[in-house]
C-alpha cells in the first residue's frame, strides 16, 4: 500500500493492518493544491519568502487563522494573541523554554499523548500523572495533586491535556469538568497548555468550545495546529495566548536572531488557506475518517468479545479499547499481529507503568473494508488469547 | 529600494543608508530556482513532503550536505554525524534544551552575536564574556576564565563562538587560537558550539578549517546554516556532531512527536541542492559580496579620519571600525543619521557594557556605489561630532 520510502516513521508490514499508527492517510493529502499555492506564493511574494519574516508569522496566516478561529468559536481574536509555531510540538517545546523551569512539575494526562510527554522530559520538568476517563481529565483528582505537590513544597507550572478528541482514549473533557478546571487552574496559578490538534476532525458537528475560548485570558495556551487537518509534513501551527504571553514568545531570542519560524512554509499555508483551498480539503478529511470512525466502532461491536469497552469517540483518529479484565494488551500484541492486525499497548500512554489492560486503535490510515477485516482480526486474537 | 512589507525586520528610511542590517540583499535571492525545486518536489514526491519526515532530515538533503562537508573541508561525514535543524538559532536553542541546565554558564565571545545571546537568556544559562580580537576568540582569557568559574564552584558548561567571519568583528580565529581551543576544551569538558554560518561567504579563497574538521568528536557541535548561503526565509541549516550527540538530538521528544524540523522546506532545497543550483547562486552572492566589501575597505580607506582602524574581512558581512580614542559610537550615531548613514553601535554586541568606541558595517545589502557614498557620510559624521 505505502512504499518504505514514503516515510520513515510510517512503515507498514506486508499482511499486517497496522493500527498502531495515528497518522493521515498519505493518499487524502493534498498535493496538488499546496504546490499550486507554492507557485503562486512564489511568484506573487518571492522576496517575502526567502526574507526574514515577522516573528509573528506571515500577515496572511495571522489573518486566516483569526478568520478560522472567529468562524469556529464565535469569538473575536485581537491582534498580538496568536503566533504561529512549527506545529503543535514546537509549540510545547517553545513554551517549556520560555515559561518552565528545570525541577517545575508538569502535570500530564494519564493516558497522555506520549511523545509531547518526551518533549517535557527534556526539558527536565518531572511528571506527575492525572487519570483521563470518558469524560476526559479528572479535575477532582487534579485539585487533589495540586494541594499535595503544594504541601510538598514542589511548584506544579503547567497541565499539558488534549481536551478534545484526545489521543489516546478519543474522549473529549466534559463541559463541567472544562469550566471546574479552567477555575482551579486560575487560582492556583497553573498553566493550562492545550493541545487543540484535532478540533477540525470533528465527526458529529462542531467542536466543544476549547478551554482557551471559555477561560480568562493568561490561564490557557492554546496550540493549533495543521498538522491533522492539512498535512503533518508541513511542520505548522499557531499558538494562542494573552497578549503579555504571545510577545514573551514573538521576543524570544530564536525569533529575534531568525525571525518567524519555519517562514517559507508559512507564506505558502497562507495562500493556501486565503485562496479557499482550507474548507474542500477539510470536508474531504472529515467525509473519509468520519467514515472510517463509522466503520471501526460497528466493526468492532460485531467482532470483540464480551467483556471489551470502547467509547465510540467524536472525532480524531483513535479508539481506545479497555479488554477483558485481567487481560494485558502487551501479551495480545504478539498474537494480533499473528492475526494480522496490530495495535499500540495502553502501557505505551502511561508514564507510569498503568493502561495494560487497554489499547489504541487508529482509524485513519484504512479503508472501512480493510477495518471491518481488522476488527475481526482483533477479535479472532483477543478469543484466542 | 525596498517596500516596507517586504520584512519587518528590514525597514529602509528614505534618505539613509542602513549599514545596520546584518542580511542578504533582497535581490540576489534565489526566487526562480526555489520555486523551480519546489514544483519539482511536489510532482515528484508530494505525499513525501506532506508526511511525517524523517528525524534526522530527508535524504537526498543529508546525502548533499555531507558531500558538501567533504568537498569544503576535505572530510568523510559518516552517516548519524548530521542533523538537519530549522536554522542556526533553532539548532542553538535545541542544544541549549538538550545538552545544558538552567543555572550553567554559558562562555560567549566579547563582542559576540547579539541576538544568539538571547538564546541562551532564554535558556537561563549565566553568562560569562570571552574577548575576541582581530585574531578571534582570546582563548589565554578563557582558560583564565575557566579556572575562576570551577574555583567558584559555577559549571561552565559551553562555549558559543562564531571563529569563521565572526559578527560583528568579521575576525577570522588564528590557526593557533583554534589548536588551543580544541585542547582546552577537550581537557575541560567544555562543550564548543560553532557557529559557521558565514563559512561559504570567503572571498579570498577557502574559509579556514572549522574547529568542528580539527576537534575529536564530540568536542564541537557545528551549525552549518543555508541562511547566508541560499536565503534565510528558508529557516534551514544543519548540525555536525559525534554519534551519540546526533542521536540525542534526533531522538528527541520534538522530533519523536513530529518528525524532521521544517520538513517540507528540507525537501525543497534538498531538491535545490541535488539539482545543482547551489553552487551557481553560491557564486553570485561570492562575487556580489567580495565586491561590496572590497568597495566598503577601499571608500574607509578614504574617507575616514586619522585614529580610526578597521581589519579587511576575509568573508560574511561586517567590518568592524574602533573609533578615534574617546568617541563613542552611540553618540556618533544620530550624527551619522543627520548625515544620511546608519550603522549599529558596538555596545550591541556586549552584552557586559563595553564596546562603546566601536561601530559595525554591514555590507551585504547596498551597491559599490552606495557604499562609497556610505563611508564618505560616515567620515563627514566622525568629523562632525
Amino acid at each position: 500500500m505505502f512504499s518504505a520510502s514514503l516515510s520513515t516513521q510510517l512503515s507498514l508490514r506486508p499482511g499486517i493492518l497496522e493500527l498502531y499508527w495515528g497518522q493521515p492517510d498519505p493518499r487524502l493529502l493534498p498535493i496538488e493544491a499546496v504546490r499550486e499555492a507554492a507557485t503562486r506564493v512564489f511568484t506573487q511574494h518571492g522576496m517575502e519568502v526567502l526574507s526574514y519574516g515577522k516573528e509573528a508569522g506571515p500577515a496572511a496566516l495571522l489573518d486566516w487563522i483569526r478568520q478560522r478561529v472567529q468562524h469556529n468559536e464565535g469569538q473575536e481574536l485581537p491582534p498580538g494573541e496568536t503566533v504561529v509555531t512549527a506545529g503543535n510540538s514546537d509549540g510545547l517545546d517553545q513554551v517549556c523554554t520560555l515559561f518552565t523551569r528545570a525541577g517545575d512539575v508538569a502535570l500530564v494526562e494519564s493516558p497522555a499523548y506520549h511523545l509531547a510527554i518526551a518533549i517535557l522530559r527534556d526539558h527536565q520538568l518531572e511528571l506527575e500523572p492525572v487519570p483521563v476517563d470518558e469524560g476526559g481529565l479528572r479535575v477532582d483528582v487534579l485539585a487533589e495533586t495540586l494541594r499535595a505537590l503544594k504541601r510538598a513544597g514542589r511548584n506544579p507550572r503547567l497541565l499539558y491535556t488534549i481536551p478534545t478528541f484526545q489521543n489516546p482514549t478519543g474522549s473529549c473533557m466534559a463541559a463541567s469538568r472544562r469550566r471546574a478546571l479552567i477555575e482551579l487552574a486560575a487560582a492556583e496559578s497553573l498553566l493550562i497548555v492545550e493541545d487543540d490538534v484535532y478540533r477540525e476532525l470533528a465527526y458529529d458537528g462542531p467542536a466543544p468550545p476549547s478551554l482557551w475560548s471559555e477561560a480568562p485570558r493568561g490561564v490557557v495556551l492554546r496550540l493549533g495546529s495543521f498538522a491533522k487537518s492539512l498535512a503533518p509534513g508541513l511542520r505548522l501551527g499557531w499558538l494562542n495566548g494573552s497578549v503579555e504571553q504571545v510577545a514573551r514568545i514573538t521576543g524570544c531570542g530564536l525569533r529575534a536572531s531568525g525571525g518567524g519560524v519555519n517562514h517559507a512554509t508559512a507564506m505558502v499555508i497562507g495562500e493556501f488557506c486565503a485562496g479557499g483551498a482550507f474548507e474542500p480539503q477539510l470536508e474531504r478529511f472529515r467525509a473519509a475518517y468520519g467514515a472510517r470512525r463509522d466503520a471501526l466502532d460497528a466493526a468492532l461491536g460485531r467482532h470483540l468479545p464480551d467483556g471489551c469497552r470502547w467509547t465510540r469517540p467524536g472525532g480524531g483518529y483513535f479508539i481506545w479499547v479497555a479488554l477483558p479484565a485481567g487481560m494485558d494488551a502487551r501479551e495480545l500484541l504478539p498474537v494480533a499481529e499473528r492475526h494480522g492486525v496490530a495495535f499500540t499497548p495502553g502501557t505505551r500512554f502511561h508514564h507510569d507503568g498503568g493502561g495494560a489492560g487497554a489499547l489504541r486503535l487508529a482509524f485513519s490510515l484504512y479503508t472501512p473494508d480493510e477495518l471491518e477485516e481488522a476488527a475481526q482480526r482483533l477479535g479472532s486474537a483477543i478469543r484466542a488469547l
